[in-house]
């Protein structure tokens, strides 16, 4: 029986059509769907999920549930949520607890409705699900057998937990795999940041200038597209090996502080906090625009923005336009928070194919192999990356080259 | 006294907002407004103006009203009408006339109530104002002093009534002055097809075969994006020399019919009609995407499509899909139509704001010039172009050289 | 019987060996030496031809004798005749008169020499020959039928002439044919010049800042290259239409004086003179490098330098390095001359293959339609560049598309 | 006293001419050539080094030098040695032991006279120097504190050794350091893979096809460049993974029996051998272009081909054309060697700058820590690059930001 707390069932029909979208277009679940309904992995299984609750996550419900997995799903962001994709997943019979635009309190309170599903097995976004079932709800962690984090972000906390011996039981590092960061991170936030950013602004990229800050591989993509769309890219960093790359690629690289008076566009990506601080906003361009790409709104100084503008309003959908004392306005896309998830549809279908089938595998497991595991963080075996780069090139139709024997050989040699 | 049929003028604030925006993006209207505010060279004249009807072009008859002209505003395509601008721009006082997703019957009457403004200038986009007048309405011409016409469609139509000796007043091909087709053209279209189709279907670039139909400076712009978001291009064309260099710019060249079974996406960009047919469609694989950039919706077949398909239904916003004798499924976006207009919000404001400087400075050289121009295609001249030029550098706070007396001398001379 | 003024017949066979590799990768001169071996165009038709004599040149001429042309050949700059290919030419029984690194006395008189053959056509790069044979044999002019000029440079001379009423035959601009400028200033130029910068010195092109002055179709083909390989780039320019088109490609532009303390190597490419001097380079970093494109060597002021400069010695094969008054060193590739051909081996060969077949065109129109033609500078009929654009299609294998009756009927008519 | 077997002494002055130009395009070294001057950190050590001998691998030595190391320097490859750079090391007064073109036999016999030197520290590139003393002179071993191996190819067979357990010394693997393969293997192999291309073969590389084996650092470097210059790329990989990423970058990826009737230009670079075989090459196109940027001259299968071809002959200079039993021409660049050291002059200066400043202080490492060292291949310690990495930031003037405390403080909590 379906359990749910959303915004409006009756939105369900748009939900499926977007859901519908994403399953012609995410090959890779579509296999593992169809092997979990013959074979059932997850008969009984308890999954409390907390992922930016779109069609493509909705999807991925779906499959695990099409595996017998009994499906707890909330958010994880209060704008990301999409209430038809909700409604269509309650509308299927799956629990969901999630609302867009709903309060920090209102999100507090549907996390923890989605643990009192007392999960076998977390699939976390941003470590939030996890960390409020240490802090709030340490009595259900003698249910979970272990849990997948989806971002850097979670990673870095669930390390923090780790390092302070409080982790409660293991968890996969999904971001980690390749078949993850190497292509959700990179291309994926590559495109999805300037899909955002063009929609929502309805300006030229080209001839701007662009400040990228941190250039790891989320960075990298936002950097790259940017560049393609003809801007001229600043990057800032803190690792100096990062710097030069950033350099060799053909961008400037400089202190936020010397950027920041020639930037047009701000896109931070860094997992960090702070990154854009008032001080740095004082200094720029009338006009100029700030974003997120990291996951959470702190890397963009919100908090003290909200306090030192003199006054703010919307100037155009999703953008807040903030003057500050000096006169100048800052406009800032979707409050800070995650531009590209939102303030527009999160990565392209194919990526998250690719992620979510790490993440289903490394669900998978983590079932399998929880007794074997300490609590701490797991890196995804080399083997489900195999098994998810084999299904991607099968499913584009690509074959490559093996090694022959005598290669093989040639390779463990020395003595040539 | 304001005249108007639209959708509904509470709409008004909504497009306020977004008019807002564009203003404080387009700097060489802004300046064109402050000198019409003070000069006010259009005083008394009636202008009647058929342009997509959004922010953009909001501002533009803004601007000219700035000037003292007395504007009557239509759309030019039932899909690319954004309802609260018109509402902006009936709650400014203007005639408007405009409905997003009116019937065909509509959108023509339309059109023909925008002309019994009597106009002595028309500004069009496609040549519907100006085809109207000729064929249903030839009784207003004697009030007419001349025109302006945006796009390259519309000026192949003006040119083969110039060529039947029958156009009736000049008409300024302001699509070909270099500050329009180099920039609008190539950099607008570029931006603005992917922002459309990355929104539209939230699938990722990289990695697909974009097929690009024509290499002129639409095309081009479109492939050069295309490809700079990580796809491969394949480019068809009519012409040998285009066509060569689109193989010495990195993509593959060749005819529609071998194109047609290898793309993901195909965008048309010609000018021409039946650029990609059903005949190609059956070819094509299951689910690949069509779309129109050219003014017309006859690029894509879409009267044989209709015909043809055995089914169809949304797929997701926007996108209609159908569903083809052989069982496989073709994606349509926006109808065929426009799709960076009918599907999106257009061209980037920086684009729009060089392309209506030279449509309102061009509308000057008619007023100060129509009594010594023959009734043909007129070349804008070559001053506007470098005003135009000089004003966009201006904005951007770029110097360029100057040619010393010697290295001119040098240029003219042949006995080195 | 030959006749012939080259450093040393005996260096032919390298230079055949050359002659044999270009021949093996320019089709279309294929193309043309297999047909005009059977028709003979040129039967006793004398050709003087001045262009930089490298195995692409000379393959030019024996494809013209194969069509029965009396040849008579020289350079058109002093370092970038390659005598072993002279040999091979002189071998072959060709006239030639060139030798590397000669004076400017002795290049005169060998172009005078190159005269003496009392050509009926005249194949020129720069205007050399022409100049000469206005200035010092006039006498010769009678029996000159025509001619075919290479350069935009040459195009500018040749325009002076005609300006000033003293041109005594018609030049046909090649250079001004698509299938000459579109390709050979663009992808050849851009190639051309940075194989050329990076096997002289050896240094890293990704970080560097490349100053290109002039965005005109070479320039933006140097541009373009210094961009891909990793380069920040900043344009200079006169011309703000073009200032604004690099812009928007994503690169910086201001004045040479703004740019010339940025910049780590300068490329000038305009056809004009004296674009960088040596007050920019008193501002230049140690150790800057300076080259030119161009075809003349006083784009990059060498007159005023070799004066201005405190001392100069070799700092690399081809590199000249000047000590300035303010200690620093500026070097100097190839003593300021055309840097892809004094210091390299010239263009590709697939680009003058495209060139050379406008060219050869060009000389058979010449001989077919002097009588008619007026002593003017004459555009290249289009029907010249869509002979060679199909035979470079057919060349690659390509297949184009062909508008359909339906089609060009829809593209001449206007009332849709 | 110097101890030298080289081609010509006398060939000395072109040689300095030749360090002398790196030595001022290689800040780091400057700076190291500096500091040891004053600390003579080597004074006394013996130095054995076989890396390929050009003019910056010269530089290294000087500045080894100038630490106080007694040197004893051979080349890396028989094509690889500059004669002119050899007579200037000798000059200087270093033992140098190497000649151009040299045979096999001679080249084993100067690899075994530098190791008579009795080095305390090996720096090798490609494993030889390592390689000849643990098989031809164990003796030499115990004087041998470690040593330093620069590239991928001789890390591949020195892990073989420590697997089978003989290596008898520790060897830092300086492939390995971020500051080596992340811009040396990536943008020196790149960029110098493409000079060497086009100045061999003066063709034009847009609109080519071109085949890079193996998507490694190097292979991805050169996919790049590839696709910058205006090739189509198709890139072949038994790594899936890697294959994902090649596509995803925008370029076809497949089988090398699929690529290979396709390929225009083959490059490979993977470190294994036999990547390109005679069956490959029957299927190729007549006049395919085969190079090797792997350290082997196995890459592309040279002694097959030698068995197999009909006839070769010089087509150019540094290429061979071997025509095949199916009457196909191949032409292969440097018979096979490193196309970018073996015909042309190796990396950029300033890429080698980076990484020959991490064999210097990976050299010291050796020297300072060898008594703790298992007998094993070594990480190079991350201080190095951090070290590397801030003085290149220095040599450009660019300033990076540093992590304030409480940002420090984020980055390890997870209760946000």
């Amino acid at each position: 029986m379906s359990n749910y707390d959303i915004k409006d069932i009756s939105l369900a029909p748009s939900g499926h059509v977007k859901i519908d979208w994403v399953r012609h277009n995410m090959p890779l679940l579509n296999g593992l769907e169809e092997e979990f309904r013959k074979t059932r992995p997850f008969e009984g299984v308890r999954i409390s999920l907390s992922v930016h609750l779109e069609a493509k996550t909705a999807y991925l419900c779906l499959v695990l549930a099409a595996g017998g997995a009994q499906m707890s799903v909330t958010g994880s962001n209060v704008l990301s949520t999409q209430d038809d994709v909700a409604a269509a997943l309650a509308d299927d019979g799956l629990s969901v607890f999630a609302v867009h635009g709903e309060s920090e309190e209102s999100y507090a309170r549907h996390i923890e409705m989605c643990l009192e599903h007392k999960p076998n097995i977390i699939i976390d976004d941003g470590g939030d699900l996890v960390g409020m079932l240490h802090t709030k709800r340490p009595d259900l962690a003698e249910d979970v057998w272990g849990g997948c984090e989806e971002t850097t972000t979670g990673v870095i906390r669930l390390k923090a937990m780790e390092a302070e011996g409080i982790l409660k039981f293991p968890m996969v590092a999904v971001n980690d795999a390749d078949c993850k960061h190497l292509f959700d991170n990179r291309y994926g936030t590559g495109q999805s940041v300037w899909d955002s950013i063009m929609r929502n602004t309805n300006l030229i990229v080209a001839a701007k200038t662009v400040v990228v800050v941190g250039y790891g591989w989320c960075g990298r993509g936002i950097a790259m597209r940017a560049d393609a769309l003809g801007a001229r890219v600043i990057v800032t960093e803190v690792n100096p090996v990062k710097a030069i790359e950033a350099r060799m690629d053909g961008y400037s690289v400089m202190t936020m502080a010397e950027a920041a008076p020639l930037g047009d566009i701000f896109v931070s990506a860094t997992g960090c906090c702070k990154t854009i601080t008032v001080e740095h906003m004082l200094t720029m361009k009338d006009g100029a625009i700030l974003t997120n790409a990291g996951h959470f709104n702190c890397e963009v100084d919100m908090e003290a923005l909200e306090k030192a503008a003199v006054s703010k309003h919307e100037t155009r959908a999703n953008i807040m336009g903030y003057e500050l004392s000096n006169g100048k306005l800052v406009n800032v896309i979707a409050e800070g928070r995650l531009v590209n998830i939102a303030a527009a549809d999160g990565h392209p279908a194919e990526i998250m194919d690719m992620s979510f089938a790490v993440q289903a595998l490394s669900a998978m497991y983590i079932k399998e192999h929880y007794k074997e595991l300490e609590n701490r963080v797991i890196d995804v075996s080399g083997e489900i990356d195999e098994r998810v780069a084999r299904r991607k090139l099968d499913a584009w139709g690509i074959q490559i080259d093996t090694l022959t024997p005598e290669q093989e050989e040639y390779l463990h040699s020395w003595d040539l």
